[in-house]
């Protein structure tokens, strides 16, 4: 009988256009840092939409929401399906708020046929994905997958206020009681947009991605001396920026030696001090993100990028300081789960390929700790963290009917 | 008589260091931006010295202090000696305000010895000569000179409030009713340390400057596309960020070109959005500073910069905004004023060399309306614009003593 079930992919849409009106941004797009009055306000929205669906509510303590339907068995761990409802500065309606409300459409569905599960169903909302306001990123599921500390996750300093991530918890009431690691799971999904080309120029719906790249992130600082623009001769300088312009360069440079799968980025989070036109840069802040599939290849460009930086630093008269804040490994995910869904693609006679995410994603933290796959939409010229980030209902219905199988099969109908 | 007059060294010391202290920095500098409650502090200290001194105090329109001593004949026009008051974001201790202090020494002295002069004498507290918090610099000095028009100039905004000029200067107090136009000067003559290094190098305490080289400032823009630093393929990449490190070694080097008289600068004041370390820079806001004492050097390098940009714009798919914000011809100082100044330093059996400005400075302006020169004393490693900028006090008396005699002479003892 559920063979024939099928999500409603109107509502999913609808259910993600309200969803963007929370931090609405002039361009389309959606601005909903983390732990902001936005993400409360889009917590506060989720979560009565989950009383709605009657599911059960529980917070842990980075919070992290998990929205429970009972099952027949509930004893069994729960399958899970989930993503983040935070936004870049400026950011999209679909990276991450597509994951959490396409397992919300999911518990719809079974809802409106009255269908039971086995194992219980949850649908969760990781606190911090996105790292814009509290670095670094995939924060809370990393202290899930034991990559992060609970106290170290609890102290970070968001960069508008320098409030600790617990201050914001507590200030908009979303610190649970929940301890974070206690949650088990039979298998999670998270279904994303893809961030990227691939699919969109394939015309494929459907991206059974059976793995995620490694990455490095960097903080960096090259101090100088501020003098003046006008009466410091060029030859007695040491310019901050152009020491930051050498490694912008560089490091773009090494990603392309790694093409095509590599990626090398100075990131459009920088400050220059001390900040007047006719003074020269005496200090410059920047981040570096390098990204690669292959271990060893992530390695080589590490070595690359420090070189270059050293070089740039002896060159200009710079005093360099650089602080790798995180090394995530390349993840494969769990082959069980990744083949239950492309045979959900095939009963479902969607046309799908296997894909490697470009990005990082919660799932690939939780892959640490439970069987994980993902399933990737085609968006808009791959174009995401910006507020034209953009995706057709028909493919992000298509993706949310081969999760709604791929769960059936994992949790088992009763 | 007055041949053997001397200022008082110790007392223009301490008054330097005394105004020093307000916004002083942990590092020793000076934080006081223009029209700042800081600012307004400094004024006021400065105004109740004028007081002390007999002085009388006009404030025009624009918040620039006229301190009067009145002369033997007061329908000449008064011989002014001057500069500012505000500094540079974590500035030091003797930009401008050597200039103004130099000036109430000089009336100190002239009081401490009973000496009438037959023009009257003015202090002059040039508003924002820095231009740091309102853009352009030297902006009362140059409605003053018919450079900007008054209203325009009363519009800019602040950078870090947006407030106008016109509401800060209302804010503190200072906004006068004086027309800016009105003031006639005799001459006027500007002290200031050198802000480089070449009268330290030769060991020679006053610099007498009969020229100050052009500057230019732009201010570029490059708007490219923010997108995901790991989804997006190197290739199709639109970073504003990559350009803009082209630019600032182009300018580098066009400067190089031009050795040893020329600079170029992209400036401390960059903002890079939107402001993720995961999301690729999309648009860059920055500054550019070129300066040459030939207008034809400068008119050249001026094409060199618009080439890079748009060579920059082009390579990586950016969209390119340049505004000259400010065109500053080379001047040449009064030559009058510049002999007097050199027969104050012969008679005192001071040594001293010809100089050529390296920055631009209120004198430069005030220049278009009244016979002026400027004085320099060397600076600790030619070291400005930055909190560990240092003078020795036996240089500031030179210079300050070259100005109490040429001032003698422009005004006249009775």
């Amino acid at each position: 009988m559920s063979e024939h079930l099928r999500v409603d992919g109107a509502r999913l849409w609808q259910s993600i256009m309200q969803m963007a009106e929370i931090g609405a941004t002039a361009n389309g797009g959606s601005h909903r840092l983390t732990l902001s009055d936005a993400d409360k306000t889009a917590r506060d929205l989720f979560a009565s939409w989950c009383v709605d669906a009657g599911l059960s509510m529980e917070v842990d303590e980075l919070g992290d929401m998990f929205a429970r339907r009972g099952g027949h068995d509930d004893t069994q761990a729960p399958v899970a399906m989930g993503s983040h409802l935070d936004t870049q500065p400026f950011g999209g309606r679909f990276d991450g708020v597509f994951g959490v409300l396409a397992g919300l459409e999911v518990v719809r569905t079974l809802n409106d046929h009255g269908i039971a599960t086995t194992k219980p169903l949850e649908v969760v909302n990781w606190t911090n994905e996105e790292g814009a306001r509290f670095a670094p990123s995939m924060l809370a599921s990393g202290v899930y997958g034991g990559v992060f500390a609970l106290d170290w996750a609890q102290s970070r300093r968001a960069v508008d206020t320098s409030a600790t991530l617990l201050d914001e918890l507590r200030r908009i009431g979303y610190c649970g009681a929940l301890p974070v690691h206690e949650r088990e799971f039979s298998a999670f999904i998270e279904c994303h947009i893809e961030q990227g080309p691939i699919l969109e120029s394939a015309g494929i719906p459907v991206g059974v991605v059976d793995a995620a790249q490694g990455f490095r992130w960097y903080d960096i600082s090259l101090e100088g001396f501020a003098s003046h623009t006008g009466s410091t001769p060029m030859t007695g300088r040491r310019n901050a920026l152009l020491g930051m312009a050498k490694v912008a360069l560089a490091v773009d440079e090494l990603a392309r030696e790694h093409a095509p799968l590599a990626r090398g980025t100075v990131g459009s989070q920088v400050t220059v001090g001390p900040g007047s036109r006719n003074v020269i840069p005496g200090r410059i802040d920047f981040t570096v993100d390098l990204r690669h599939p292959a271990a060893a290849t992530l390695e080589a460009m590490d070595a690359t990028l420090r070189r270059a930086c050293s070089e740039a630093a002896a060159e200009y008269g710079l005093k360099l300081s650089l602080a790798q804040i995180s090394d995530t490994q390349p993840v494969a995910f769990d082959a069980d789960c990744v083949e239950r869904l492309e045979r959900a693609c095939a009963r479902l006679g969607i046309a799908h390929q296997r894909i490697t995410s470009g990005a990082g994603h919660d799932a690939c933290y939780v892959a640490k700790r439970a069987p994980t796959a993902m399933l990737f939409a085609p968006c808009k010229d791959g174009i995401s963290h910006h507020e034209s980030e953009s995706a057709e209902p028909a493919d992000l219905e298509a993706v949310c009917n081969v999760l709604l199988h791929a769960v059936l099969e994992l949790a088992g109908v009763v």
